[in-house]
């Protein structure tokens, strides 16, 4: 490496939440400069958070289009976009930013319909450009060192993946309160056919997958709406067939008092199991059957290398989120540089989520909600 | 209390595990002597166990008739007879026994059969007896300070209702090794129509109903088959509809290594949630909503009477298993006392599983089995 | 086995806490039977408690030396004498009752002067009866799982023993408002010269040598007292040198909000380290120098015939304070039957404390009070 | 704010540790650029990290003097240094970036002798410049709401201060296999007069007066190596005892198998306790005395606004080690602010561990190594 990827954002403005985090995630590792920005559809509010992030006020835009041009004609144009807007702007954006010969990092669920989603995978494929959609847990050590183990047979045949994501923060309408991050989630408009579902259940559905090198073949899900007023689900039980016979059941609620972002993994199989909380990340629990459980550590023993590589400090020194956002940036970081040198990426590149693991979890919400709709009914995926 | 409740045993003899819990937990509380028993089919069997508990070899039976005939001509007769057999020979022993006049203590699940349940359900009825079914949880401080504080209200309209029973113990087809608890359970012509999901799954059902007060209306489940050569059931996911609109979901399994005997019930409110586990009984977390968790502690501060009279010991000095089963046994003996005085029973001996909650359980069995013949159709409860 | 042991209590009368322990702990493992007591200086107290214990009031006695008396001369004699009066009464009890011939079970600690635990010792020897003490928490499982892997050298070289007990019931002066067990446990003429260091740091001063091995060659003490008002030590700070070399720190203390009974013991070897918390007693964790730490479960894989004997129940049925007080009551039966046929006893029977553990406890909490009256100076021991 | 501080740093090359902590804690909050470094005294070395660090590389020095003097002269010269050199590096190089009228962040201890940091204190008020020293932990939020709480009150008078510091790097004796961490931290000629109570000793100490808000007036140290060949303390027993009367224990240890780096705090007051641990440093128990405990939770609800300001992202998404590391980086950059600007710093700002607590630290190590010499003495403090 010899220079950092100039990068690019859109959204992200003052407020937000998630633009903070690609921006902290961005810069931890070093491997990134943020450059511009169309931060807002309000050009105030783009400038001013541009000013806030110290950056250049002529590469402040105030409109994707205007970023786009304005950056491609530039001799130091930005490498890579991060499109984290509301879920409904994410397809154009992307598409354009890939048109123009960017890089794009994606937030997640990629887009809001599946039309769109097959899209930008040939989009991406024609254009020759890296897609990345952020599925942000991927990038936890211990996840990946699940997901190695089981790869290299130490849980057996795998018979069961429980997973779950629950919070606790839409136990109220909390959207009716003007609170930017529930307004524009609760909103069908902004967010597509389902809440919960496509904002956190679309994380339990990738990490289930990712882990376990499985593919859920059908779903049955329950989706529901506890609190009234709301417009979308904020609640779902799902039961999961996978294609090696496994079965599996995904819970996703934002209505769950006391969970604050529960997401947890749960896999077995004729070996071993694996359990592992993503609000205690650093830790992982492996029982090999009929043995005493083992807890595994980032950064301690035993670690196959795709997970030792990802802790940047010792064990006992913690790492959390944001630290897991950043190996996935890093990863993508890597990931460009192969493109962009007609290389091989490396082992963490090749973990990157790309256009087809967006479509993949796409197709998972809206496979949900058409179960959902059948009151239950089997749906194929 | 003048005496202590004489207490007939049948089946439990050497070997057995159920049985040496219903005898720990008679003894703890000091309300029950053993003094007879039919303790296994083989007669032989039968009077070695019984001279191995210090019984006069007067009243060790080799059948059920014998002790039931033997003992009612008795001045100094059993009040009450414990049936732990495998499931299959409960109802006949149990029918006897009340014919009898003697209450009755079963353990669950109650029959193999609805048509079975419900006849024992009208027995005890029409013979003003005591049938007691070990829902042995139910026995747990902490499960009833749960279900005193939902019925105040505090956890607020239910919503969720989430609740799992996992084990790891027959991973390996452990029945075709002799190993007896194995052997039966596995076995459809001694266990019924479910293995796990009668083993196991009846106790989450229970627990679910009886902490949150709410009825199951409708379940939608996936039994599975994870083990080449077992017949029956080792695993199981429901979906989970409850008559006030509450949604939630069931797991079952005896495949998933590292959970030894993992019964976790969480519930939520649109005032708070619960979260609590069978292997840890003596803490339980309350997060009243937007507030700071509080950990509720058996024998600590700010407990229902119901939950504060359960601890034997102060807190922080564990209670386990045991000493939930002693409650339930503790209580039953209050139940026939109250009945036997024609009195009103206390409060814990009107939270005494009885014949109608064993039938429910029976319920829950033949109609998971059903919807998943059905391939999880939804089928009412 | 061919009959129970007919047990004698002194002491532990209505609202007493460790008598009615010591009884549910007699019940469990139905080898003894309560028939005799005197439970009360009150007479009127000792008849209440006996009739509630559903005792032969003939076997009710007002007295010691009544009920030595009176049960010496019966056939049907009482085998052992349980003494579970206040500290200052245990000695003349327990000497009374060796010197009629009883075998004796003692609370801790011992007795409340060095001399008098001599003396205990020898008139046990000379009598050739059992003196067992009751440092209950020794009949844990997993507690003795530690013993056996430290005594075969699985952690190495022992370097470092921390242990702590830490309580908070007496964080305000509960002596004042008459409650029962603070009374005599804050007066000196009942309790001895130390309070906190004799109920609870003597427990975790034996475990610390019986898990160990070890035999701590000097303490250095530093004694406090936090409430105004009241006589002696509420909480104290020590350092530890061992035999053999190892350092290790004890804390005992009753005036630490939010520690209901937090015994723990942490053991650290030149190969690797246990940690296990009396609260949570089913669990150990034993980390192997540069491997991953395992969970170790009573009643799971992997454990020494002492820790796997010892589980009346499978691993994640969990068994508690009371299961282990009841372990070292059947040790004790064990034990008695040893002496009484001059068999040699069984491993469980071997490590029953008997008077000379009792003794050494006394001297650690004589040695404790001497250090810290020199300001914390250096004690042999 | 309208640009970045730029950071030199002396130490912190290649292979290090600490320094790429430093890095990414300046990163994070995008508060600093890094610009200059002699990161080596080995030209190649401190050339290479450069390089590596994508610095201009007039800007790689090969020497403190080069550093100091070069950057002096520019007119984009470095505002602050990064001081992450062995221990016996820090007054030397401290002193002379604040004699050329840079601030400074140096790493812990201090110095190595009392002389030296007394000296750095009154260099510091001579200059006029900010020295920082990392005591990090002391950045974590929850670690900020304790003291909060503390402050105001809400524990009633403070009574007991535990803290320990346990981990395991150093079982065997990896400073003679070449490990660059161990070879230094061991050596007395870098390190100083003590090496586990100066690395990690220092830390605990300065946690719990930190939190506290007491002062430790006496200490008894018992210190001691447990590897054959190593030349200083690689654990270390203490008792403390406070100014206003409270006790404490104090245990660091870096031979205990299976502690990764556990620094864990509790303190008691007559009206409640709170337990922390830096390995799960995202929640906090509280136990008010009488009351059920509660789980503080970072990011949480309930939390002082100090507390609630040190959050990045919700509660639930864990943070951990290096975020804690960059909200002191965060609050230095304040401080600097309110230095150069002649304002009164910020309440975070405030909080920053500067020359003074630097020099406690240096006291506290020297006084636990004077007491261990005197045989656990008591020395004040």
């Amino acid at each position: 490496m010899n220079r950092r990827l100039r990068l690019g954002m859109i959204g992200g403005g003052r407020g937000a939440f998630i633009g903070a985090v690609h921006r902290m995630a961005a810069r931890l590792d070093d491997r990134y400069e943020l450059v511009a920005g169309a931060f807002s559809a309000d050009p105030q509010r783009s400038r001013d958070s541009a000013a806030e992030l110290l950056l250049d006020p002529r590469r402040s835009y105030g409109s994707v289009d205007d970023l786009i041009k304005s950056e491609a004609a530039r001799t130091d144009r930005i490498d890579v976009v991060a499109v984290v807007t509301p879920n409904h702007l994410h397809h154009a954006a992307a598409k354009k930013s890939l048109d123009a010969g960017f890089h794009v990092i994606c937030d997640k669920p990629m887009t809001t319909s599946v039309a769109d989603a097959e899209d930008l995978v040939s989009t991406a494929e024609r254009t020759k450009r890296v897609l990345a959609v952020t599925y942000n847990y991927s990038g936890y050590p211990l996840i990946r060192q699940a997901k190695a183990m089981i790869a290299a047979g130490e849980l057996g045949e795998l018979r069961l993946v429980q997973v779950e994501y629950a919070q606790d923060w839409l136990t109220t309408l909390l959207e009716a309160e003007g609170q930017k991050q529930a307004s524009w989630r609760a909103d069908p408009k902004q967010v597509g056919a389902a809440a919960a579902v496509g904002d956190i259940g679309s994380h339990a559905f990738h990490l289930a997958e990712f882990v376990s090198g499985l593919r859920v073949a059908q779903l049955a899900a329950d989706l529901s709406t506890h609190v009234a007023g709301r417009k979308l689900d904020d609640n779902a039980q799902m039961l999961l067939r996978f294609a090696n016979g496994a079965r599996g059941s995904l819970w996703a609620s934002q209505v769950a008092p006391g969970n604050e972002n529960g997401l947890r993994l749960r896999i077995y199989g004729s070996k071993g199991g694996f359990e592992w909380s993503q609000e205690e990340p650093n830790h992982m629990r492996h029982a090999p059957y009929g043995q005493q459980p083992r807890i595994l550590a980032r950064g301690g023993p035993g670690l196959a290398p795709i997970a030792a590589s990802g802790a940047r400090i010792p064990a006992g020194h913690p790492e959390g989120y944001l630290e897991g956002f950043a190996q996935v940036y890093r990863d993508i970081a890597d990931l460009i540089a192969a493109y962009d040198s007609n290389s091989s990426p490396a082992a963490g590149a090749q973990l990157v989520p790309t256009a087809r693991d967006g479509l993949r979890g796409v197709q998972f919400v809206h496979a949900a909600v058409e179960s959902s709709r059948k009151d239950a009914a089997w749906v194929n995926l």
